[in-house]
């Protein structure tokens, strides 16, 4: 016979929810991109024609917590760390991803 | 007076649509992302928890055609030029921006 495992009545299990998150930085319209005009004349010598090519970055990361925090702390590491405000717009996306015990 | 523009009843207009693209490209998730342990660190360094962050690029850009020409010509792109298939996976998004007079 396999042991009970132990259970006591005052112990709480702690959930977090586990959000992911994308950020997505962008040069803003009046920076020059030299590495999207790259690309697009890259596209060009292969007979591919596109205009307006800009590269930007999308950075995905994971979040734990509550959501108005979450959402909180996403918006201050966007906009301050992920993304340089004078050069980059920058726009985020949290959607739920899980519950983990702690 | 000033002289009336010269028309002529053959002339025919052609219009293009012009489509704005997003094409996403993530390293796949069994591939390192020493870029993205990086930004995880720096976030740490400065207080902010995150993790299994990963840094991706955001390509935009601009196509002319008819909607369905553009996507075959997008998903040539995405899947031949912009990415890596090896190493990364890549998404893309297509919605109209306007349309021209050629």
């Amino acid at each position: 016979m396999s042991p009970e495992p132990t259970k006591t009545d005052q112990a709480t299990v702690f959930q977090a929810t586990v959000f992911q998150a994308k950020v997505f930085v962008t040069l803003k319209p009046s920076i020059l991109d030299p590495q999207g005009r790259t690309v697009e004349r890259a596209l060009s010598h292969l007979g591919q024609q596109a205009s307006s090519v800009r590269v930007g970055k999308l950075i995905e990361l994971q979040l734990e917590g509550e959501r108005g925090e979450v959402e909180a702390r996403l918006q201050d590491m966007a906009v301050n760390v992920l993304s340089n405000p004078v050069m980059e717009d920058v726009r985020w996306e949290l959607e739920e991803a899980g519950v983990v015990a702690q």
